[in-house]
Order: C-alpha cells, then sequence, then structure tokens
C-alpha cells in the first residue's frame, strides 16, 4: 500500500510553521511498514486542493489529508474532496447534537459556523476528535483510503495513533520497517562512503543511508521484515561490520546523544566533570546541562571569555597568555586550573577564535584540551564557516573529544 | 511568476527530520511578495524525484530544489533533473580545480566520490556554496527558472537569499513587501493584543499580525509598496502609538537580539559584564557570547551546578544554600560572588530546578538576580514545560531581566 500525505495552510506555505505533521506522518507510517513516496502542502484554495487530491489518487493508494476541518471561512478541505471525487456533503444530526452537547457542557452557544463540522462526506465514518470539536473523516472510495484530520498537532496525533495506522496495518498485513541508525563523528562524510560502499551497494537487506549533521555522520540500516526481531537480525551482521570498519568514531546508537553518552561514562566511573570555556563561551557545559539527571557527575563551568579571567580565576600564568591564547599550552592551563578549582575529575577546555575578523588566528581556530585521572592531551582543528557555525561545531568538538578521552581512545 | 518548492530526502519521508528547508524558503518567497501555491518532498529515488520535477514545471514557473546535492550514493538530485529535462550533466574542470584546493588547505586529499560535486547540468551557473563543497545550481530551461541547493540549512540559506531571491526578484519586477517586526518581553500576548485591538482591525496598511516564540512577543507590521521607503512610511505612524502603548516591553527590533542589546548596552557604558548559572548550565553565557565582538564586555561566567562550587567558588555560604539552593538570597549570593571573583560590574544570576521530577521545588520554579553599580534585585518566576523548554525561558528570561536591570527599567 502506497500512502500519500497532504498537508492543508496557507500558514504552511508562507513559512508561518514548519510542517511537522507530515514528519509525525511519516515517522508513523515507516514504523507500521507502509510506504510512503510523496508528502505535499497546499494552500487554503478549494481549487488546487481537489487538483492535488486527485493527482494523489491516482498515484496511490491511500490519503491521509491534514488540516483544513475547522469551523471557519478558509476551512475548505472537506468542500475540495467533495468535488474531487464526485462525493456530495451531507449533514450529520446526530454529529450536530453531539457538537451542541459540546458546547452547552462548556457553558457557551455554539457559533453557528461550527455546523459545518457536522457535514460528512456521503460514506465516510466519523473519526472522534478527544482534543478539539473538529473530527476526522475516514472514506473508501474506488478502492482508496481517504482519511481527513484536523491541522492542530494535538488533535491530528491521536487519530493517526488510535484510528489510521492501526486500520491500515490491519487491512494490508504490512511489515514492519526497522532502523539502526549509527551515530559518528570525526571522519568526513566521502571518508565514511568510501570505508563502507561495498556494503552500500550490497543488494540484499538493510539498505544503508547516510545523514551529515552538525559534524556528526549517521550511517541509518533499514531492513523490513514480518517482525522488529526478525529485521533487527537482518541488520546485525551488517552493523557489526559498519562498526569494526569506523572504529571509535562510532559513539551512540539511535536517540543516543553525545553529551548522554558523557555522562554515562562519567556516572559508572565516579568521574565528577567540569569543562573551561573560551571562545565556547558556556555552551559545552550548557549541553551536558541538557541531561537529565546530569547533576551526578557534573560540577560545573568556568566561563574564562578575557584573558584576565583565564589568569586570575583559572590560574594560567602570563607568560603562557603572552605566547598566545589560543594556543595547546594555554588550552592544558585552562584544564588544569578549572579541575583544580572545580575539583572536577574530568576536563574539556576550549579556547579558539570564531571571528568575525581574523585575530592573530585564522577564524575558526580552535584549541582543545582534555583531562583525565590518566591523562591530558591537547588538540587543535581548524572550522569553516561564520561565527555561529564554528562555535556550534567547536562544543560538538569538544564534547567529541571529550568522549574519546574518556574512554581512552586518545589521538 | 509561480514558484513551486521541492525538497528531496528520504528523512523527510521517514519522518527523522522535519522540513524546515520549505518553511524558509515559503517565508522568503512570501516575503519577496513572489506567489507560491505547493511544497513537495520525495524521497531519494531518482525516478520519482525526475517525475516530480516534471509535474511541478508544467504547473509553475519557476522551481526551487533543496536536497540531495552532496557527494554520496544516494545524493541523485542532479542526475534526475538531467533526466527530467534532457539536460546533460558535464563535469566542470574549473570547479574541480577549486574542490581541490578546498580539500588541499584542509590539509586532506579529497575523496574521489566529491568529484560528482563538480558536475553541472549543461547551460547552468554555480551558486557559490560559502559554508561547504556542494555547490548549488541556477538553469533557465524552456524560459523557467530552476535552482538547485543544498538540504543543510546553514548552505541553502545565503543561497536562498543572496542570489534565489534578489535574481527572482529583478527579474519579476515584484511589489515590494516590507515588514518591521517589534520584538517584546514580558507581557503575555492576550495582553499585547488587547492593548493593540483596534490597531489590529484597522483596514488601511499596515497590517499587524502577533507571533509567540521562546516567550517572546513579535508584533509585525507589513506594508506593500513599490518601494522599501514608501513600505516603511505607512508603516511609522503605526510603530509609534505601538512603542509608546507596549513602554519597556519593546527591546529590539527585526532582526535586533536581546543578546546584541545587552552588550550595547553594557559597551556604552563601558560595563564588565559576567553571569552565575546553575540550572541554565552556561547557556546565558552562550547567548552573550554569540555576538560578535562580544569581548568588549562579557568578561566570564562561572557555571556553579553543585551546592559545592556555588559555595568554593562563589562563596554562597552554607546558612544560605541550607535555607535553599533555588531561592532570592542564593541568587542574590551568586551574583554578588560572581561580580567580584570575575570583577565584573554587571552580573545575572540564575539558580532553578528544571526537573525531570519535582525536588522540593516545583518543576519550572526559576529564581534570577541582577547587579548593576544601581541596584542588586532578585525576581522568581515560573515557567511551564519540560527540562528543555524550561531551561530555553529561563535563559530568555535571565537575558530579559539583566536587560531591563541594565536599562534601569526594575521589576
Amino acid at each position: 500500500m502506497i500512502v500519500e500525505v497532504i498537508s492543508v495552510g496557507t500558514e504552511l506555505l508562507l513559512g508561518q510553521i514548519a510542517n511537522t505533521n507530515a514528519a509525525e506522518i511519516g515517522a508513523a507510517l515507516a514504523e507500521a511498514g507502509l510506504d510512503s513516496f510523496r508528502q505535499s502542502a497546499v494552500g487554503d484554495n478549494q481549487d488546487r486542493i481537489a487538483a492535488l487530491v486527485r493527482e494523489a489518487l491516482a498515484r496511490g493508494d491511500c490519503l491521509i489529508i491534514t488540516g483544513g476541518l475547522g469551523p471557519t471561512q478558509d476551512d475548505l478541505t472537506r468542500e475540495a474532496v467533495s468535488a474531487a471525487l464526485g462525493v456530495r456533503l451531507i449533514p450529520d444530526a446526530d454529529f450536530e447534537d453531539h457538537l451542541r452537547q459540546w458546547w452547552e457542557k462548556r457553558g457557551r452557544e455554539m457559533p453557528a459556523s461550527n455546523l459545518r463540522q457536522a457535514e460528512r462526506l456521503e460514506g465516510s465514518t466519523f473519526i472522534p476528535n478527544r482534543r478539539g470539536t473538529a473530527p476526522g473523516l475516514d472514506l473508501t472510495h474506488d478502492g482508496k483510503r481517504i482519511f481527513l484530520v484536523p491541522g492542530v498537532p494535538e488533535e491530528m496525533r491521536p487519530m493517526l495513533a488510535e484510528w489510521i495506522i492501526p486500520r491500515l496495518s490491519a487491512e494490508t498485513g504490512s511489515q514492519t520497517i526497522t532502523s539502526r541508525v549509527l551515530r559518528s563523528w570525526g571522519l568526513p562524510e566521502s571518508e565514511v562512503a568510501e570505508r563502507l560502499s561495498d556494503l552500500y551497494a550490497r543488494s540484499q537487506p538493510p539498505t544503508m543511508a547516510f545523514l551529515a549533521s552538525g559534524g556528526e555522520i549517521k550511517v541509518r540500516l533499514t531492513a523490513r521484515a514480518a517482525s522488529t526481531a526478525a529485521a533487527l537480525e537482518l541488520i546485525a551482521p551488517v552493523e557489526a561490520e559498519v562498526r569494526q570498519r569506523l572504529g571509535a568514531a562510532i559513539f551512540g546508537v539511535d536517540a543516543e546523544t553525545i553529551e548522554g553518552v558523557i555522562l554515562g561514562l562519567a556516572t559508572r566511573r565516579g568521574w565528577k566533570l567540569g569543562t573551561a570555556e573560551s571562545a565556547t563561551g558556556g555552551s559545552v557545559a550548557a549541553r551536558l546541562v541538557s541531561v537529565p539527571g546530569a547533576s551526578a557527575a557534573l560540577v560545573g563551568s568556568i566561563v574564562a571569555y578575557s584573558a584576565d579571567i583565564k589568569h586570575n580565576v583559572l590560574g594560567v600564568s602570563r607568560q603562557v597568555l603572552g605566547k598566545g591564547e589560543v594556543s595547546q599550552e594555554t588550552a592544558l592551563a585552562m584544564a588544569t586550573g578549572a579541575a583544580r578549582l572545580l575539583g572536577a575529575d574530568v576536563v574539556v577546555a576550549v579556547t579558539g577564535w570564531a571571528g568575525p575578523e581574523p585575530r592573530g588566528q585564522a577564524v575558526g581556530t580552535m584549541v582543545f584540551a582534555v583531562l583525565t585521572p590518566e591523562d591530558t592531551r591537547a588538540r587543535s582543528l581548524a572550522f569553516p564557516g561564520d561565527r555561529e557555525r564554528v562555535r556550534a561545531y567547536a562544543t560538538g568538538a569538544a564534547l567529541h573529544l571529550l568522549r574519546l578521552g574518556m574512554a581512552g581512545e586518545w589521538w
């Protein structure tokens, strides 16, 4: 079964909101093993909605349409689908009563415009709305399945999970699609792709895809099978091979984050964690604090933005600073000073220059030091892009180098 | 001119990321007065991309396609457009040299797969990529304009703003739509809407819209006219009235940020700036560091996440901490301690509890203290939502309270 997703709403075309409904529906379909090859967004215009509905029905077996079911004049999805299919809209007396009671219970009179929500496409069933007044519609037409659901995500979500997906799964006896995402840092995307090119080209499952974001390269392995367990069995040998080829560059799987991995390592070993930050200005610490339970390991951070603070608070000597605020010596002294002041066992220090103008150092020069009970080492990296991007990459790099040091995988 | 937006990437269909590119492009087109009636997303499949390109060109005059331009085997947009239009892909020797130099400068050899990025559609022009290796492509074919840009938002964005929109505006001679966004903090959206309700209801330009995001309420005034200057003239009297009614709640206009406003105030007065953070974990400092030239005023920050660090480093007495780590007394002592240690004239301190579980304090309780040469005051606020959201709101609130204190607009 091929399912198309249509989102109705001029606010989507104007970019006033991002289309999170399409993403959520796509994720639910994939998890249920249902194919979806196209998502479309269209404005609150009856003819254009109707044209899109006709095109989508010609391509797919099932249509999920979100939005345009409200009571106002610009809610036109019911009318557009009626026109596209040549199916009448008929008032539903039971539902009119239900609506009136809904408003009465809230001690208010129902605005007349709300009566439009009691109209349904002939032959369709209402999908109950637990969180609002606009019901969904469920219709089979010429052998095709069509679902109309509200655009408000909180109202759409239960209809998707409790009505649409169970029905489609039952009707198709669909197989499950299961993915494992291996997350890596430190190798360029092209290098990852080259090391895995023969696995990528294999014709047997799982399929492989690469995704680059924020300095991370993700390798997604996907298999379709009768059950999640059977799909994971197809994935396992390829995952083992990918892990072997990418080695320590792989830091986590699926929703695991680098900050979560670091706090897990620190908590297991009983290490107190701190940071000493100049160019990143506290964002490394902020990423660590984002993990629930961070206080079990993280004690604090010194943001030493000026040279005076590096000297007065962290105890970096004027001699070392004189040779270069952005240097491996300064980074090492920052890490040592922060460990002493914070009483931390593990510290990552960052100093660098994010621009906008070059200042002795090229923009994007970043120096890191990692201190653990086992060793203390520095490393310099250069990042492309503007100030914001350099700082984002540097924050990620600080976390990843910290993890490598903590795991004894020194550079 | 009718512009269609196509997003390529299986990760969109699988719902692994939301389609923010389509929203950003839609917003930019609307602001430039260009019509857009359809957005589509399709997976990394050459035939399906090609089919969508053909359909979209039959409907519109211009096509903006994002994604699928990277170096890996699943990047197929160039090939699909080539097939859809019957236009050859040809290697570009100049661009190959450019790519080789890009990699050489970074001290690494170019993986062979990157050469694919040096292929362009015959008759097309490369759109330079300031932030990565994948160039965009700009092509006119049978009188239709076609732009291919990368899917990574940071790489797409400058191509859209600096290349595509200026060219489309010039080619269509479209009327300018100009907006001024007045940014406020501290009044609830309903209060802002009530104070401005008569201005909102006016039938003359400018139109007014409210946008709530991250605790800020933005009032957008928009007018369409032959020139930007003419539009701004329509906006000016209404802007003056809005400013008068919302008073000190308005902190900036358009792209002005609260962190930029704070650093401007500090720099003008010669004040050294610092932060003392517990629950926000360094994110207040990180926001300030994001401003180019932050070092002119910002000296540093102490992230005192544990009680020990609050005592040992910031000098908050055990007695005060014993009465409550999340209290106005603790926040005031953190501010005073950080001012002394950092040698700062102005400090904002934050302590609070972001959850996930209640811990003596309700989740979302946040206490702030602001210290300036004129006064030192504390304030408690409660924020709804989960850990991430509470921390984001608290970071914003810390900055806004800091600005109010610095401006002498004490609560």
